[in-house]
């Protein structure tokens, strides 16, 4: 653990205690736009959540609930994380991913997504292929809507357990104030839900992100976001507190998959494209050498070992990848009983 | 809210009370057969169920109780209205819906449906695609067969979940009658298990259905059923309280499926079938204006807006198909707490 | 039911009562190794399971456990069962077998269980199609891990739930002592993880096991497995007290499957490859016939009628087959209360 001072104390909260903001019935669509009371009392929630559940002692708040989880874009950790965090909390979780291909079209979404408050269900937790999706659905439908994940827009659950993660590195009160810590995140930012969530909850709360990669993937027009943008990873090691690696989807090159009938051409440029994306922006072990003591390293997972990150590096002492895992359930126990806890209306 | 006058108060029932009929282990394979007060002890318990549930406060009178799921078709929908019942009476559900296409011959659904009581389950939910299948299965295994769809023959919980619809607009005591009603049900009236189970329910308690249709789709000998037939939908409009539209399966004449590739002659036909059957049996808002102040429009979903029915009908005033999918569920807590519910044998 | 006299006393446990071995927070990853006493616990609490579901009195102890099924090979009896015992137990369950076909490599296997076991689930039912996964998923994760069956190496909760069906029938008191009684297994034994669990415990239980089928299935390197090996299921018949038959994969010769359009040459191949495999090993009604009174047939199904099994014996008197199923149910609630049950850590 490394103590962080704070560089710029005038960016700590200042305003005398409030009281939480309610979250009951609310959705959770995105992270953007949140007032940084609204997040510090989300994680606040997951902080003890997360407590709670290492000692057994989560409350079940949600017994007798029932919970949908709506995945229109298949993503069985998501999709579980969810489920445990739901189950934790004490309520039963029904699926309705299936024949997920055919639900793709707006309509159908909301048909889809109406079709399932009817059937009274307390939440729906959504993730969807287009940016938007959970916005329109939560606008159809009066029951609470959880966004886990919809295009590029945001994934907040994720957002904040990277951000819970982080601060529970660093953090040192309850303010959740994270100014002076220096977070890079490395990947194809423009196309990262991820990344968006990431950067909101992270920028509010005080700290400083700087988006990496290749101009395609970390374009200046980021910088809109409230980061900063750069396209070398090397000079900004030794001074990052958190890496945040995304996932980069190249197209597969093995032959052993069902599109292995690929010409030797499109093999042998997919080879280069990721061996030209490891010489700048892979983290190898021999960068995670040169960063500063105590920093982490994180990962949304599934890590493509070998390709944007190492395995040794993946599983070194500076990951923290199994304890995102961890604090995703948390984050959603939390989540949920805040939206739907309580007593029904 | 329309008051229905009954036009023949000699079909009400004028037989002194009887004691409800018990269903504890029976089967529930179809609505034809049975009698009048099985039926409204059926609708009496779902009602109660509906209240109970708006108010969460249904017991969970199967805590404790294993419920499985075995759908040889796939319908998310349906069988998420049965989870989500379930569950709200207290059950846990395992799904034993995988690997469907090799188990749709007779002998496996049988092999199938015996490994599941063997492993203790309270109840088995089928459906399958094999008319007659729900019966098969429940004379091969001794716990309580739920049929949840099978082929063109019944689909009792939909005719349980539309009668308790139309009843609750329109009924006005606790007997369920329905005489002076006058209920059309528009479509492909002879491949359909729901018009099947619907036609049972309503005629038995006194409403005059009628089945429309060009005659391939509603022959005369529908009859049979107990119903009346005709082929022209706007005569029937005026008079009717509840307009019941079923699904059309027209071979899709998109582009963008995977038949994409289909002649143009092909789709050409598709497209003018579909322009011929909207001509006389679409429930368009034109004609959906010539209905009776007060009168309904069901559909058991998922539909095709555009084909068989309009958007705006389908979200307009008349609409009750999101009350058909809250009564679902509650038809189906209450038919499982029924079969299921008490000491276990 | 026939009383067996054992035929050598000498082989029953001559020692002072042991305390039960402590299962908690063990993995259960195969039969082959575990002691007697390890067996004879196992199969007591598997035997008070079964008694207990049968009064429905089995005791919740794991409510509010999460426990996690992941299969990567397909098989929604076993996930089901193990599903349903879960439940009885009180525990919630949660499936990551979505997506199975891209986690068939080693590394993905430790990853997705890693990632499960950090999203703090209680236990992981583990079935994969590599024989040793099972090992390698309980050295990379702390958790208790169960072995639904890994490639050809173990399935040891259907080992003890033949033993437990056999010892049911013939075992006469508390110490599952099945000396004197001759357990004959057909078919293919090498690749048969079924069959490796199976042996493992009836010999440490005392029981002399015979594996009978054409040396390629039944080669005499098996005796090292402490079985007796012989090529010939006729001789046997009169003197065995139970015939577990397993599942023949052959290539199927339908017609009306994807693979139809074989040529009639491979057609004719394979039907003459069933014909001589049921002219030797089937267990027809004829050669069931030729069974001693009171000796019992198995099969961990799903079964191939007409094959391995004839429909009649699968069917008749001699049938144990949907006892192995109930008790199933039985040795996974067993299992999983051992390993999972109590305060947690």
């Amino acid at each position: 653990m490394t103590a962080i001072h704070p560089a710029n104390p005038a960016s700590k909260p200042s305003s005398p205690p409030q009281p939480a903001p309610s979250w009951h019935g609310r959705d959770l669509v995105g992270l953007q736009g949140l007032s940084r009371a609204e997040l510090v009392s989300l994680l606040t929630a997951s902080r003890d959540a997360a407590h709670k559940i290492e000692q057994n002692a989560l409350d079940p708040v949600l017994r007798g609930r029932v919970v949908a989880t709506m995945f229109f874009e298949d993503s069985t950790r998501t999709r579980s994380s969810f489920t445990v965090a739901a189950q934790r909390a004490g309520a039963s979780v029904v699926d309705l991913s299936g024949g997920s291909s055919s639900v793709n079209k707006g309509e159908t979404l909301i048909d889809t997504a109406r079709n399932i408050e009817a059937m009274g269900v307390d939440a729906i937790i959504v993730r969807a292929r287009q940016s938007g999706a959970a916005q329109i659905v939560a606008q159809a439908v009066a029951c609470p809507i959880i966004n886990a994940g919809d295009g590029r827009h945001e994934h907040p659950t994720q957002g904040l357990l990277d951000t819970l993660t982080i601060a529970s590195r660093f953090g040192r009160d309850s303010t959740f104030d994270l100014s002076g810590l220096n977070v890079v995140i490395v990947g194809d930012i423009a196309s990262s839900r991820v990344a968006r969530s990431g950067i909101a909850a992270l920028t509010s709360l005080g700290a400083h992100v700087t988006c990496v990669g290749p101009s395609s993937m970390a374009p200046s027009s980021l910088s809109a976001l409230g980061c900063a943008v750069a396209h070398e990873l090397d000079p900004l090691l030794p001074t990052a507190h958190a890496v945040m690696m995304l996932r980069i989807q190249f197209e597969r090159a093995d032959t052993d998959t069902p599109t292995g009938n690929k010409s030797e051409q499109v093999k042998k440029s997919v080879i280069a494209s990721i061996r030209e994306y490891r010489r700048f922006y892979a983290l190898s072990a021999e960068r995670a050498a040169k960063m500063r003591q105590g920093a982490i390293v994180l990962h949304p997972g599934p890590i493509n070992r070998g390709i944007e990150l190492d395995a040794d590096v993946a599983d070194g002492p500076r990951s923290v990848i199994m304890q995102q895992v961890t604090n995703g359930v948390a984050v959603r126990a939390a989540v949920l009983s805040l939206l739907v806890g309580g007593p029904r209306p």
